[in-house]
């Protein structure tokens, strides 16, 4: 029987796994696959080059999610490092944990199945089955200590603040911080209160340190990179407050985004942003009409570095 | 058969619906039918009871999830009209639409099965399957814009510029930001800046105006409530930042939450905030060594009306 | 503002909670809601009321899902004794459990937080937080014994099968099994061998007794029900091959499902049966193209006693 | 600062992509990691080849799910060609699915964004965003009428009957069914009435003809493979009876599983045998005290594909 029906589907090809395959062959092969979540996998990696490669495509990453402590940071750092985004928006704790491992802190290889009262008295915070010692905190405040003078000295917002952190961290080990900063990639993070570093500044602030960061100065930084650019690509792994973030960006510059991917392990029907679908963002204008865009619905420890390791032997 | 186990347990008594129950009668109802969540239901009812009749107490709400548009307006305002609470913690969204309402605009009831590109072009922005008109942005603007000397005139923080926010709307309407304001509950909102109102600052920012809201500042007012009260009851619709932000004020203040509820359709394996039990906050010091504490893993527009009815019957 | 959109949309009405509401009061609040969750719960109750109602209606109720552990067994029993259903489709676990109870045993109230060696030591078998004693294994194996002369006498089907045991059962004890034969309900278990039943009988066989029950036989009487009835109306606790049995007797039927039901955790994106929607069903003629029809993403533990409590308030 | 903790914990490893990288390198890679979905793909593909290697050991494959129409055939037929497992339970769709494609029939990439009621009048059967031409029914059939003499002859259980069909079936088309019986790999599907074959039997039967397939015969076989093998490996693709049947036969056998590996969606705290993490099983004796086992908790259409493409490298 022929492989194409009637009204012109075509039939679904079954995987073949080879004895040796790189990345991106297995990648690739999802594609024909079928479908369900192969194929979203292959079809994401498929809008990234895309937007990668597009000359006239600005890349707004969102990461959400314990990414430090999960073993993912050098991926971000090898996307900073490449050029393949433009801006980077994430959470407080993700900044904290990344500025934790530039210190010179671990996180380290723990489990989920553990008295966490034991751990509180070993002064180990748990994030899952990822241990973060609390001295990490003792290393943060010298560092604000130390670089007291710097911080006080003016009036800046989120980005510029966190900026300041990246040109001021050490050199010795990689970090999203420092590398965002060589490569001149602004960071956003609007909770930035909302982490270890902000529980750092409202130390200072306690012993009368007077630190001046303003909560809404950078929005016209971000809006200005998606005003000025031709095009927009957005990477989302997890939602929250990252993904909003860009999302807004598109709602209110001129044009949406022309390339969407989502890693996501949030649905649609509970309403939230995270779950929320790309094509839900067409209607608030976070989206153009036509534009590529795809959900993959995994962890994304899972998913990242399966469609990084594709995406990087295409590149 | 004895219904005790010789190990002691009890055994499982199903549930029996009678003809005519009330809220809180098929609550207690679902405690001691056994296990799974109807027994996850019936355990956040009575911590909630608790930590709200235990004078010691102050209870944090954190606030993440489509609430305003989902229809859940009215139980967060009557838990602060009636005291419930003492610090509410939310997102910038919930803000916006909460502001919306104030305005007089509305939320509608809409479906997700529909052509986004037809909505925007109707001006409507879709959350799920509620529809939010586009329109309500010109109403915010205008309030910014009358209102704009009040905001100008001062630096202020972010729980401070919330504050004047819901002084300066209409009484007319319901509102969690007036009823806030009314009954001297603070609100907190780390992410503002990632919100329709971020958006509306922004606006006036760009055209030249002066508003100074710091990121940083009103981390020492949560953590003086967190630091002053006896105990802590902790209360977690959804995650995000806004149960972020009240866990890292357990964490800094010398005592953890004695009592912790959260409505959460996460799971910890993928080791983000939003999914992490409250146990894992006892190696961070955010709860407490014995914190009598539960999740229940349901949508929270179903958990939240159900556990709210029950209690309100109870007080 | 006028409360109707220009396009004929609603406005959502938030939920208001009384000091004390029936459970039915609060689902019929949940319909004007709004959205989300809570509006699901208010259409799913609606919809098994019109079934329910509807004289020219059979019913399917497909359960899967620790529901004798999890303490629903009575809902169902009601349901059954009220003749609110006409036919059960359930797992051979539901079976046994409830077999299991039916002889005077119990399930009980544990915990998931438990050292399973210890468990398996203590002769336990855990069902996440419920406790069965393995006791139960010996009870059930007693009643083949003493009634294997009736099993042994005549070739059956699954269905016969079934009720032969529900015949069986003492009457002490209340029963999903007992309830269904006295009322003459028919139960279907295609997956009878993959149970505690299953093994009792492959006990039986080993011993060289002849049980011979027929796999296929009994599709022909669910059939002839889906095909003599004028309407069906069909609700889905959980998916599985329960739903899946219903889902199959409608599709070769003339008629699909006029009404339809399914509360499930689970999500389509995976294209499992246990997470399709409803209206996946009209493709195969399974569901009616006008068939009313919703999803409760719920756990079915809350979901089902707040529905049947609204339900039976209303019947 | 040491990469050891204190407390002897190792640090987390971040994953670094090179250039091109093998799956099995990728796979590699995660393990050290750290932790989260990626260190869990690592030691499901650690503990599935301590499965096969270990000579000693049968290997149970339990799958659910939308393999065929999702493209997995391949991946499954591989696995029984190189004699990797050596029983397979799974459920009357993929029987069914793949029976269709021996006979020469195809699943085809379809889309879940359709009007189903269009797919009904063009006689297609929507699963997800695969989709299944009505007319496999017609061919399979008349594989039935054509070979009715074989099945009416004799008295049968359901691992014969499944044997049968994968004897009979033409070999122009690779398919399960007859992949295992050629190489000898006995099928078990408790609930083979639940599925499109199923539908066939009862049209024969339907016709007056006899066929005698027994529900419980089978349990001896798959009873006998658990008690004869020194050790025993599962693998759980989805869940549902599949899962739960292999589970069932380590209960009874003297032993439980020494190595076990999960791929599911589902999660424990709704109770579900398909959700329930592989220790609860220690408590039935389904699994030793000591066996290697790991949750993945992912599609199986990416983690499935990720995990046999490193395992074939590495065997």
């Amino acid at each position: 029987m022929t492989k194409t029906h009637k009204n012109k589907y075509t039939a679904v090809n079954h995987l073949t796994i080879k004895k040796t395959m790189t990345v991106n062959e297995l990648v690739k092969a999802m594609e024909s696959v079928g479908v369900l979540g192969s194929k979203r996998i292959a079809a994401a990696c498929n809008i990234m080059e895309s937007m990668i490669k597009d000359k006239d495509c600005a890349v707004f990453l969102g990461c959400a999610g314990p990414l430090v402590p999960g073993g993912m940071k050098n991926i971000i750092i090898d996307m900073i490092e490449n050029k393949l985004i433009d801006v980077l928006v994430t959470t407080g704790a993700t900044l904290t944990h990344d500025m934790a491992e530039a210190l010179g802190y671990h996180h380290f290889q723990g489990t989920a199945k553990v008295d966490d009262v034991e751990l509180n008295k070993k002064k180990i915070d748990r994030i899952y089955d990822s241990f973060m010692p609390n001295e990490v905190y003792e290393g943060m405040e010298d560092f604000f200590e130390k670089n007291l003078a710097v911080f006080e000295k003016e009036k800046m917002n989120v980005k510029e603040f966190i900026k300041k952190i990246g040109e001021l961290l050490p050199n010795k080990n990689k970090s999203i911080l420092k590398a965002a900063y060589e490569n001149n990639i602004p960071i956003f993070c609007p909770a930035i209160a909302d982490s270890g570093i902000g529980l750092m500044i409202w130390g200072q602030i306690a012993k009368g340190k007077k630190i001046n960061v303003d909560a809404f100065d950078d929005l016209k930084d971000i809006l200005d990179i998606a005003w000025d650019c031709k095009k927009v690509g957005v990477i989302y792994i997890g939602g929250g407050v990252p993904k909003n973030y860009i999302q807004q960006a598109m709602q209110l510059s001129p044009k949406g985004a022309n390339y969407g991917v989502q890693i996501t392990t949030d649905r649609e029907e509970f309403g939230g942003s995270s779950g929320a679908p790309l094509r839900e963002g067409i209607s608030w204008g976070k989206m153009e009409y036509k534009a590529q865009n795809i959900e993959v619905f995994c962890d994304a420890t899972i998913a990242l570095p399966l469609l990084y390791a594709a995406l990087k032997e295409r590149l």
